[in-house]
């Protein structure tokens, strides 16, 4: 079967692209091309595979092989939250349209492809006259306060009337904020929730900009990646309803986080982090979900990270086994 | 002050405008000109008030004109329902592409004009996971069962984010199925509700194609044009929340609606509606909202229609007195 996945460039992307080569089926179904649609090349693990086909370029202009036959598609590319805020037209293009572009192409194929597509927990807000729950659930009515998670929602509705439709199969998957991811900040307000893990493992400080006591729906990119496959692998009736479910998130304070960093890896790796609250930032986290639920997800059989513990130590082994660590990312484990 | 209003061609449009004309002010500001964008030009009444610019042709052509510094709008074109269905690519265009383009045209104007958008109880609809309630309201998850509602729930969104940067100053008002409307049936699944007392006070048969007990929420058109200008009026604080919210409902049965039909014209006139049933229109109605509830319209000073009674009355009164009722309208009353 061929395969897309967009965004496969990226972090989540790519991390889904060695799953999927490596598992080797989807659906009980051979895989035997995976095309990587995004702005950059994909990592060069990927790009040796014989199976994988690199597109890179605007997604908007790829058009011809959005129809040129795929049997599913993972659409993960996106532009982030920060850039969507910083330029509104940019977010437009490269949310909206873009998926739009993607839809009119499986159309055009005509075989009704299955597609997952990567939404978000940012869906969901507060409103004055509608207050969040402790935790959002499959059922809570979204409230973006972004235009990321507004352009994410609107995707979800356009989906699901070409589902109805029967141009695609699609169902949507709410990724809950993906940690501890690699590399450098990137800028957006959620960056720290990385960066306060990841920075201390590495030998440098870390800010935390918000309270210890603000709480955050979190997952691993190994249950993220493993969430997007088993809601691309259900059948329709096994999702049991709307085609956007909240993928299983691990609900936990900032305070935890470090705490179970400095379990792992030791008090002289904890010190490292500077409590040193940003207004900004910690004004638009008090606009995020604090928590989420997830039991149409659980229903698939998907269950969230075991601890918070496990996520570092997942990021640990990643940086020791994984493409795409960088290789002093371990530097200040050793006392 | 300059008022737009998008698709006064249209009958809802059009009652919108000549009250809108009549009132002579809005929100305390004098109505100095009226411009009426739609595919279609404006009944004669409005077109020779010197007031009004009337500017005929799709909406995508008319960035300009969306640009040029209006100080409020009422979105009202659209393709309707069974449009949508029947050509979805029209829809998209018509509902959705047309609208970002005035969204964009009235950000370009850079005066950030209040922006009231007609949406529709269609972003409602039965989904299996979360069964619609009774009666739908301002906090109910959308889960729209047709493109017309999918689009409408998009803009819906769009609107909130171009609101929320400070680009318009959007607010999205729910219409409920409106009746009794003039004219001939329109091929929209919900034409009946309007054609079961319509055509019988003509003195034509009329063909019920559901069962007395299906129940709906209606409002009348002048109802209707009352809540739009309300929600236009309020201010952002009287609005208390979200951006969408459900316009005032009568939720009556189709017996209900029969009965008070007999009441205002007599037993002859209720004789020529005839039960038939229609499978597939029967199907799509069973789809829909049954009730709608309106907190927040109601805590605007807004109130639904008195009962059906009222509104087959205040349908007579408007074929002996409003533009654009057909001469014929009420052949069917004499005995």
């Amino acid at each position: 079967m061929k395969i897309l996945v967009t965004g496969g460039g990226g972090f989540v992307g790519a991390r889904l692209a060695r799953e999927l080569l490596k598992k080797g089926q989807l659906a009980g179904q051979p895989l035997t091309e995976l095309a990587i649609a995004d702005l950059f090349p994909p990592p060069a693990d990927l790009a040796a595979d014989p199976r994988v086909r690199a597109h890179t370029g605007p997604l908007l202009e790829q058009g011809a092989l959005f129809a040129s036959g795929f049997d599913g598609v993972f659409h993960l590319a996106s532009a982030v939250s920060g850039e969507c805020e910083l330029d509104f037209d940019l977010g437009l293009r490269s949310n909206l349209d873009s998926t739009r572009a993607l839809l009119e192409g499986l159309r055009r194929a005509g075989n009704a492809p299955r597609l997952v597509f990567a939404s978000s927990v940012a869906v969901f807000g507060p409103d004055a006259g509608n207050p969040m729950p402790e935790r959002v659930s499959d059922t809570t009515l979204p409230s973006p306060q972004t235009s990321y998670g507004t352009h994410k929602l609107m995707c979800e509705y356009l989906i699901a009337d070409y589902t109805r439709k029967g141009f695609v199969d699609g169902r949507s998957a709410r990724l809950m904020t993906v940690t501890v991811r690699p590399g450098r900040p990137n800028g957006a307000a959620s960056s720290f929730f990385s960066g306060i893990i990841r920075e201390p493992l590495a030998g440098e400080t870390a800010i935390c900009p918000v309270d210890p006591e603000v709480s955050h729906p979190v997952s691993s990119p190994a249950t993220t990646v493993r969430g997007l496959i088993a809601v691309y692998e259900a059948s329709r009736e096994a999702l049991g309803g709307r085609l956007a479910l909240n993928l299983p998130a691990l609900n936990v304070r900032v305070g935890e986080m470090l705490q179970a960093l400095e379990e792992v890896a030791g008090h002289h790796v904890l010190q490292r982090v500077r409590f040193e609250r940003d207004e900004r930032i910690a004004g638009i986290v008090a606009g995020w979900a604090r928590g989420a639920s997830y039991e149409r997800a659980l229903a698939l059989g998907l269950r969230p990270d075991a601890s918070f513990k496990a996520i570092v130590e997942q990021y640990i082994a990643d940086c020791r086994e994984q493409p795409g660590y960088p290789a002093e990312a371990l530097r200040g484990l050793d006392g």
